[in-house]
């Protein structure tokens, strides 16, 4: 950590933040340039509070050196973690694609589209029974009941189930019926529920906040790790920006990025991130071609009569195309779907 | 609601809209133009899907007519909604303050506070005892024992508190030590506690998002008032843009913007908006100018010393200068402080 | 173009609307629910001023069906326009790719850089002569110097040219040197610009501004063509966001976004969406993968030596390495590079 | 200038910075610490090239200590400075108004208005004879013209004219009918624009981008202040946001951050930071207990029939209560209107 002196900072100011940090047990190097004063701190910065050094009188700023988050980071594991499911490996070699509706409906409405994603080379199967909806009004999810459906439509496909929690006291029954926990992108930042989810030992796919930034991601990352739970894939779902003809800004910067910066697998959902299907398939390859380890999707038997987000949901022959085109844009980046 | 077909639409396309709506009971208006038709929908809107209309094979758009939340809409109650604490009363002529730590770190800490900016003319103390932290490693707060000082502090200065609650399982105990319950910004999208603090009697304090918009904020009061529970205040406290000279950019259109749509009461929190102290007196004073109901402050007799968010924090002496100057602006529109 | 007009208008307010329109030629509809009166207008709606409709007496909100582009629309046009610099071709099968350093410094570094490009694949030369740089104190360019060696360079090397344009006094003089005029971010609306580079007979690379819509691009591209120039080529380079981890955030949806509104041609800049060379492969693939035309890519001999922009130039190792892995996602997709 | 190696940076690289510095001149302060290896640099840093620093092998990041601009900085003059225009000085006790339509539309509208806001107390007009408008198919001004009418206004009136300049080949003709030239906020950043009217001696008003930094704003008016004219008032104008019930976000906290940044008047203009007049006066009073000294207000006798922004105009009566109103605040806050 560096800290730097205003230009007006009084002898005694420089002293009082050396006498503070050496009562710490720092060591401090003093470098007195001619307009200012700059103090460099050794040792593990992640101990010393950032805050409080920059409230000190004559302080202008206060840098850190290092990042903040600790186990998400590749420093700290440099190999690629890979996140199993039942022999589908986040972080391998293959791009592990998940696709169903937004919501949970009916067993028929799932049973089909499970049928024809997993026809079309699907690995997993999403859709939501604990919906989080902007209106009160709108329809919250079929609960424990949809869950079941879920569960019922594994057992007759052999489609592995990640569905939404979004409190943590349904974290428990999730965990009975689902295999991969998704945390979604207005509980990013619900710190009861990534500590809950933490003390699981359930893969959580973790959404980006539509207002978070990748550091903010990764710190999120870091709470559920940080209870115990390494099974953490990280999902880039579009941002919120000024551009209004999209629901979101796919920020596709975001996948190499994180490749650069953590060790966990990064997966990408086209649906969100544009809103619109007919964007869903190029937002897919352009996912793969950066490097994205998998893909979530959604697909409806007939969008038009979907519950929620049927604008950005796909019919199964439109899946089946996307899969074959992200299929050929996977072998050339020398990965497989 | 309208619905714009695209230019191409069929007339099988139309028909099977018009049959839709008829089929659910809707009474139609059909224009056909030189280049589009479009379709007048006559009836409460809020009982239609927009999406699923919008997904209709030859449909461009759908407009909604009418604003998507009801109980907090201005059109649907136009006085002014009055929030009393005991006295103190949200939505009236007075601007109610409320000022304190960001954290709740000591019992000295509170009471020393709590008296300055009694002093000073605030009418209600804030204080975390649960504080969301972007950091696993960061202070998270003290809990119940926070509580319990916040509760000794108020029978000692008189001082009526409001504090941050987290999560569902949280509100009960909270309740028990508050008398008003603050909703933190990244909760505001927290449906589970939403309908939790919802089904209390407790006054809350619902701030923005930093990444919502104005229509989502009332869409989680409304969530907050469907449970039953009419006694909500908004809080503008900044919202996230390309700017970082400031933590957040003070909305300050927000405020009579959201006095046009709603009945609610709004207050304005300068100290987050900004996050720098030295901006905090003049935050303040726009809030109060541009129609503000109150304000809430971070104010900390140690600064440099704080747990969390001290370079927002004013000293109990600038806090007194700021109520001064407040007041004067509040004068000055017709409010007193 | 419907005009919804607001719930407590009244007949008077109606009536006046209906003349209004009348009188100036239009046919309408008027609909009146049961909470609102809603007219629709039948005929061309950009002859008529939406913003005069809506700021009569009881109107509510005045509601487009149209868009306000049309020479750039794929409704206008529903084929792909082609716009050919001496046999490369952008919007056809081929990825068009420019290579070179942000600015020209020097005779040897253009040369050299041009040879390397060349060398990987490159169809295009890029550089900067003149440079619109935030700060006063940075270097400005080289001016008509830097235009003479592109010039020679492209006369040694084969390379056609595409550089800056920055002032309409500057159109004629680029014209002399250029083979393509590019319209920078901060340019994106300097409409005496626009219109000059309109009057030329030019090839344009017109870059979306940072802070502009893809709407606002499609009605700058529109003013260029109204100009009577309808070689215009739209560049996405990357957005202002709250995601300050790198420069800008590439919005790769403008890819196929693009693609449904307009039959122009549409290139990506990775370099500025990025800001930082270890990023610029990833988003290159990523742009292809997505749709993109064409791609501009910067390219420095010697990054650390660079006048401008080094962070995110490649050396010529690796912008090699990016057209072989680029070229893979091209075949994929059904193109070549 | 602080230099921060990497984790992994060799002893070499560290050699190599150290050598280049050195063989420029500078002196330097090396901190080895238990992960990284720190470089402090002596001098003046606005010599030394940033972004070339930070592309040498086994940099991590370069930080800069000081700010970018210089004659704009409150370091380089500390105290305000005053911008008269015939006895209306910005930068004093005095609130300066400038009101007036968007647009110069005739004679008759200009004296109507002109003599409305000077009854209201206005000390300035407004009004553009060049209009940048985003579809080349909306009314572009009246050009000379409009600039004649407004210079014939003037005389009649006494109220001196603030008007836009759009391109440097119109400042001569312009500076000729006006008494201060506004720079808009598309144009921020065309430098040749800014160079040009940096060569005059005329007032220069100069508007932030929709979306630039604060920082950037300063950096504009350095470009002003570096060739000379030193006149320069910033204007918040609004910036862009993902917020979309107003046209803009108005950026309040940007009047004490400039203020404490730079000592160059402050204005704000209210109707684009809303876009909606009845928000207006809320806005007004907001940046006058912000501290801005001064307010460019859209006032058009019949905003129904206005060229353009008649949803922010005032009608006049508003005006003169908006002026009343401000005029307590400003007394509130120890100034006058």
């Amino acid at each position: 950590m560096i800290i730097i002196m205003k230009a007006n900072a009084s002898d005694g100011d420089i002293e009082a933040v050396l006498t503070r940090l050496e009562s710490g047990g720092w060591r401090t190097h003093v470098s007195k340039g001619e307009e200012r004063t700059i103090i460099g701190i050794i040792g593990d910065e992640r101990r010393l509070d950032q805050g409080a050094m920059s409230r000190m009188d004559g302080v202008d700023r206060v840098v850190p050196v290092l990042r903040p988050f600790k186990l998400a980071s590749r420093d700290f594991q440099p190999d690629d973690s890979k996140v199993s499911i039942n022999g589908h490996v986040f972080g391998g070699n293959k791009i592990v694609v998940m696709a169903g509706p937004c919501s949970v409906e009916s067993l028929e409405q799932m049973r089909e589209t499970a049928i024809a994603v997993r026809e079309a080379g699907a690995h997993m199967l999403r859709g939501g029974a604990f919906k989080p909806r902007t209106s009160p009004y709108s329809f919250q999810g079929m609960g424990e009941a949809g869950l079941k459906i879920l569960a019922q439509v594994r057992e007759e496909t052999g489609l592995y189930v990640v569905t939404e929690v979004m409190s943590p006291d349904q974290v428990e029954l999730v965990s009975k019926y689902a295999d991969m926990l998704q945390i979604g992108t207005r509980n990013m930042q619900n710190y009861a529920l990534l500590n809950a989810v933490g003390q699981t030992n359930m893969p959580v796919l973790l959404k980006r906040g539509m207002m978070s930034t990748i550091e903010e991601l990764l710190m999120s990352a870091e709470y559920i790790m940080s209870n115990g739970n390494h099974r953490v894939v990280l999902c880039e779902r579009g941002i919120r920006t000024f551009e209004k003809y999209t629901r979101n800004t796919l920020d596709i910067n975001a996948v190499p990025v994180l490749k650069e910066l953590t060790h966990l697998p990064v997966v990408v959902d086209p649906s969100h991130a544009t809103g619109k299907w007919t964007l869903v398939k190029a937002a897919s390859k352009a996912a793969v071609a950066a490097g994205a380890d998998g893909l979530i999707i959604e697909v409806h038997p007939n969008p038009a009569e979907a519950s929620s987000d049927g604008e950005q949901s796909l019919k199964p022959q439109r899946f089946a195309e996307l899969m074959v085109e992200v299929g050929r844009v996977a072998a050339a980046v020398g990965r497989s779907v």
